[in-house]
C-alpha cells in the first residue's frame, strides 16, 4: 500500500488545547523525537502569533534532522495589500523554514461574515500569499479551513478556493475538518470532490468534537487523501485534533500503508508518553494503542482466557506499538491475579491465605485504596497477610511544620521519631514542602541503617481527593513513583490527611526498596516483568 | 428516521474499567438517572459474579422507574448439564430481573481453546440458555461475543451461532466487537450479514481499542442496528466501551435518528458528569460534546470569529447536550479575553493596562499558573493589576503542624495571624488535614469582621504536581472550587509548597467571596454567564 506522509501540529495546532503550554526548549525536544521515530513534516508555530515562536525557527537550525521538514504556519495576507508587504507572509518567510503551510478560507460564510471581503478578493488572497512563498522557494502546504462545511454551504466556492492554492504552487491541498462535525462518508464525498477538481494531491486534518477524527482521517485516506495532519494523544483546541498515534497505529497495522521510518511505529508508546511529560499533562490511561491500560486485563474470565491465548483477547500484539500487557488487581479480577503475586513472592498458595488476601483487598478498596497502579505496595500488603513481613522500622512520632511570615517563602520542617534495629533515632529534616521534609528526615533517620536508600529517589508524586464533594476534609489518595539504579515501583497511601497518605505511601516505598535489595521481592512490578505474556 | 434502543452497561462493562467501582448505592443511582433520561435498558450486572451485583437485583426493584428495564447479564450454561441446573442460569432467574442478557460465543477459536468445547456443544449451550430463560418468561437479549473477530475466521459458524439465539427466544442479537479492533467497513459488512441470516433484529456494541467506538456504532446503525450498547463517558475496560454520550448526540442530533425521552438529549452533560463524580473519576475536559473544553475557545482569532458568528465556529449548539461555550484566558489569546474579563469588572480599558495584564499572565504561566480553569483568580489578579483592588486582611504569618504517635491518627493544628481592619487576629483551627486546618483557622479570624463568609463552602481541592521529575520537591499547582447559595468560583496557587500553594488559593477565595458579595467582582464567573453566548 503507498505511503502516507504524516504531518505533526502538536507545536502549533496541539498548543491551542486548554492546559497545554511548550517552552522553548520543549519545542525543540519534540521535533527531535519526531524526527528520531521518521515524521514527514512539523508544524512548529506561527511565527508571527508570539516571540517564542519565531525564536523556535531560529534555534530548530541548530538541530541535526535526518528525515522531519520543518514548516511554519500562518494565514493568507490580509485583504488589500500586496503579499510582500503583508506582515504575516514576510514572517514565513524570515522564519527560514523550508515548507510554509498557509491555511484560507473556503466556508462563503466565513469569507463574507468574518473576513468581510468578497468571495473574489478571498481567492486572490489564496493565490497571492501560495504563489509569493512559492516564488521565495518554498514548499508550501494549503490548509482548507472549513472545508467539509464550505463544501457542504457552496461546493462550487470551496472547490475554486482550493484550485486557487494548487494553480498558485502549492504542493498538497490539505482539506480541514475545522469544527470537528464531519461524519466519515460526508468526509469520503468531499475528499473524491477535491481529487477530481485539483491537479495536486489532497490531505487531511481532522478534529474531534464529534469523536470521529480517527474515523473522518481513515475515511480520507481510503479516498485518496496522501497526507495525515493530527497531534500526538490528540491534543488541540476543544477536543483536540486527530490523534496520530491511533491514525497511524491503525494505518499501518490494520490497514498495511507505510508510514513514518522503519520501527517508527514501535516507539509509539514512547512518543506518547514523552509528549504528555513535556506538555505536563497526564497519561490517558485509557487511550487506544498506548494507554496504560490499553492491554490491561481484570475481569476474571479474561483474565483466565489471556492466559490460554494471548490474541483472543488483543486486537493486536501490544508490542507493536511498544506497549505491553498488564493483569491488574481487583475484586472483580477473581483469584488469578492474587495468584501471581504469591508466585512472584514465592508463597505457598493455600486457600486460606487467598480468601484473607481477597477480602483485605476489597476493604481497602472500599477505604479508597487502588492497588492497580500501586503493585509494590499490593506486593507488601500480599507479604504481611502471608505471615512474611518484617518492619524494618518502627514509628514512635512524626511532626511536620510549615511556617511563614506576611510574604516570605514558608519554612517547612519535619521530625521524625523512630526505633531502628533496637536504637532509637530523633532526627529532623527539612524540605520545599510538608512530603518533601518528612521525606528527608525519614531517610536521614534510616540511613545509617539501610545505605542502599542513597540510590533510591522520588520520580512522581500525585494527589487524588477522593470524595470531593467535602472539600478539603475529604480523604485523598497518594501515589509515589519510586526508582533506583535498576528498578521502578509505585505506592499508594489513603487518609483523611494528606501528610499522613504520603507517609504511608512513603514507607511502603522505602520498604519496598529494603526488601527488594535483601531479594524478598518479586523484582520491579511497575514495569510488570513478571506479568508479561512470557510470563503468563 | 427510526427510534434506536439505547442499552446501557455502565455498571457492569463500565466497571471493568480501570480504577473503576461503584458503590451499591452508586448503581442505584446511576440507574435512577438513566431512567430519568429515557434510557430503554440498564444492564445492572452479573448477578453470579459477586454478592453486590445479586443485591442490586433485589433493591432497584424499589426504585420507581418510569422507562428503563433492568437487564441481568450472564454467560450461557456450562458445558454438559442441563440449563436449569447451571448456577449461573439459577442467577439471572432468581434476579427477577424483568430482561437477561446472554452472552455466548460466536468465534470458533474460543469455543474449542477458551470454553475447550465442541462447536456443536456450543450451539447447544447457546439454544438452552436463551430457551430457558425464555420459558421462564423473560426477555432474552443475546450478547454474540467476538462476533466481528469470529465472523472474520468462521463466517458459517457465526452465522449458526446467533441463528441459535434467534430461533431460542432471544428478543434481538447484539453483535459485540470485543477485542475493539474491527474498522468501519468490516463492521457494515458484518452487520449485513447477520441482518441476513436471523430473523430478530440486530443490536451492536463495541470497544474503542481502536479509536474507532463511535464510527463502528454508526455505521452498523447505517446498517439496520436497531439496539446501541455502550457505556457513559465510555469507561470501561482497556480502552473502553462506546461513548454512549457521543453516540447517542451524533445519532440524534447529526443523523436525525430518535433514542432517549423528550429532553434526554439536552441532559447529556448533566449525565456526564454525574457519572465521573460517582465514579470518582476525573472528568476527561476534552471529551466530544460534554467536555468542560468541547465549546471552550482559546486561540485569539478564533474568539474572535466566535464573537462575531457563534455557530461559524462550532459543530453543534452546545446547549442541544446541556453544555455552553467558554472563552478562555491564554497567552495565545490575544486580546479579546481580557476585554471581556475589563468587561466584567467594569474598568476602563486603556492600552496600558491592557498590556500588563498580558505580560503578568504571561509570567504566572511561565511560573506554572493556569486560569483557564480558575476565573476568580484571574479576575482579582486584573482588579489588583488595574488598581481597584483593596487587601480584605493582611497575613502577618500562618503555621501548620502535623503530630502523630506510632499508629494513632494525627492531630493537625493550623495558627494563624492577621491584621484586620486595624486589628490583630492569631487564632487557632484544627482539621482533617493541613489545608482543612489552615482553612478552619482563616475563617475563624475572619468572620467577626465578615459573617457572610459562614455561607461560603469549599466544594472541591486538586492538587496538581506541575513538574514531576523531581518528585516531592516539585511545584505543585492547587485549584479550589468554592461555593455559596448563588454562585460558585475557582482560585488557583501554585508553590513549591503544598501549603502555601493551598493559602493564595484559600485567601483569593475568600477575597472573590468578599469582594462579589461587596458587589465589586462580575458575578458567577465558573459557570461563566458573562462569556455565554447571550453576552457576546
Amino acid at each position: 500500500m503507498p505511503r502516507i506522509e504524516i504531518y505533526d501540529t502538536t507545536l502549533r495546532d496541539g498548543s491551542q488545547g486548554e492546559g497545554v503550554n511548550f517552552s522553548l526548549q520543549d519545542k525543540l525536544l519534540i521535533t527531535q523525537k519526531l524526527d528520531d521515530l521518521g515524521f514527514d513534516f512539523v508544524e512548529g508555530g506561527y511565527p508571527l502569533s508570539n516571540p517564542k515562536d519565531a525564536e523556535y525557527f531560529q534555534r530548530v537550525r541548530d538541530l541535526d534532522l535526518k528525515h522531519v521538514k520543518v514548516c511554519a504556519f500562518g494565514m493568507t495576507r490580509r485583504r488589500g495589500i500586496d503579499a510582500s508587504e503583508d506582515v504575516g507572509m514576510v514572517a514565513l518567510r524570515d522564519s527560514l523554514a523550508p515548507v510554509c503551510t498557509v491555511v484560507g478560507k473556503t466556508w462563503d460564510l466565513h469569507v463574507t461574515e468574518v473576513l468581510r471581503v468578497d468571495l473574489e478578493e478571498n481567492l486572490a488572497m489564496i493565490r497571492d500569499s501560495v504563489g509569493f512563498l512559492f516564488s521565495e522557494g518554498r514548499r508550501v502546504i494549503y490548509d482548507a479551513e472549513h472545508y467539509f462545511d464550505g463544501y457542504k454551504a457552496n461546493p462550487d466556492y470551496a472547490l475554486k478556493t482550493i484550485a486557487a492554492a494548487a494553480d498558485a504552487g502549492a504542493e498538497i491541498v490539505v482539506l480541514c475538518d475545522t469544527n470537528g462535525g464531519s461524519l466519515p462518508e460526508h468526509v469520503a464525498n468531499c475528499v473524491d470532490a477535491a481529487r477530481d477538481a485539483i491537479s495536486c494531491p489532497v490531505g487531511i486534518h481532522c478534529h474531534n468534537d464529534s469523536d470521529l477524527a480517527t474515523a473522518n482521517t481513515l475515511a480520507a485516506v481510503e479516498h485518496g487523501a496522501k497526507q495525515v495532519q493530527g497531534t500526538i494523544n490528540g491534543i488541540g483546541e476543544r477536543c483536540g485534533n486527530v490523534d496520530l498515534v491511533a491514525a497511524v497505529s491503525n494505518l499501518v497495522l490494520k490497514q498495511d500503508y507505510e508510514a513514518l521510518a522503519d520501527g517508527g511505529v514501535g516507539r509509539l508508546t514512547e512518543l506518547s508518553r514523552y509528549v504528555y511529560e513535556l506538555a505536563n499533562m497526564n497519561f490517558r490511561t485509557n487511550q487506544p494503542f498506548v494507554g496504560s491500560s490499553a492491554f490491561a486485563h481484570k475481569g476474571g474470565m479474561h483474565v483466565h482466557a489471556v492466559n490460554r491465548i494471548a490474541h483472543s483477547y488483543e486486537h493486536l500484539d501490544p508490542a507493536l506499538v511498544g506497549n505491553h500487557r498488564r493483569i491488574l488487581v481487583s475484586e472483580l479480577s477473581g483469584r488469578s491475579n492474587i495468584v501471581a503475586a504469591t508466585t512472584r513472592l514465592q508463597l505457598q498458595q493455600d486457600d486460606e491465605l487467598m480468601k484473607t488476601i481477597l477480602f483485605k483487598v476489597q476493604d481497602l478498596e472500599n477505604e479508597g485504596y487502588q492497588f492497580e497502579a500501586a503493585e509494590a505496595s499490593f506486593d507488601l500488603l500480599v507479604k504481611k497477610l502471608a505471615g512474611t513481613y518484617e518492619p524494618k522500622f518502627e514509628r514512635i512520632h512524626y511532626r511536620v511544620n510549615v511556617e511563614t511570615a506576611s510574604d516570605t517563602v514558608p519554612v517547612t520542617e519535619a521530625t521524625v521519631k523512630l526505633r531502628v534495629d533496637g536504637h532509637l533515632e530523633h532526627v529532623v529534616g527539612e524540605g520545599d514542602g510538608p512530603v518533601n521534609a518528612l521525606d528527608s528526615a525519614l531517610r536521614k533517620a534510616l540511613r545509617p541503617y539501610y545505605p542502599n536508600l542513597s540510590s533510591m529517589q522520588l520520580i512522581d508524586y500525585k494527589v487524588r481527593v477522593i470524595n470531593s464533594s467535602e472539600g478539603t476534609a475529604a480523604r485523598v489518595r497518594v501515589v509515589i513513583e519510586s526508582s533506583d539504579e535498576n528498578d521502578e515501583w509505585t505506592t499508594v497511601g489513603v487518609s483523611e490527611n494528606v501528610i499522613e497518605a504520603s507517609w504511608i505511601a512513603l514507607v511502603d516505598s522505602v520498604e519496598y526498596k529494603l526488601f527488594k535489595d535483601d531479594g524478598l521481592m518479586g523484582g520491579d512490578t511497575t514495569a510488570a516483568p513478571a506479568l508479561t505474556e512470557e510470563a503468563i
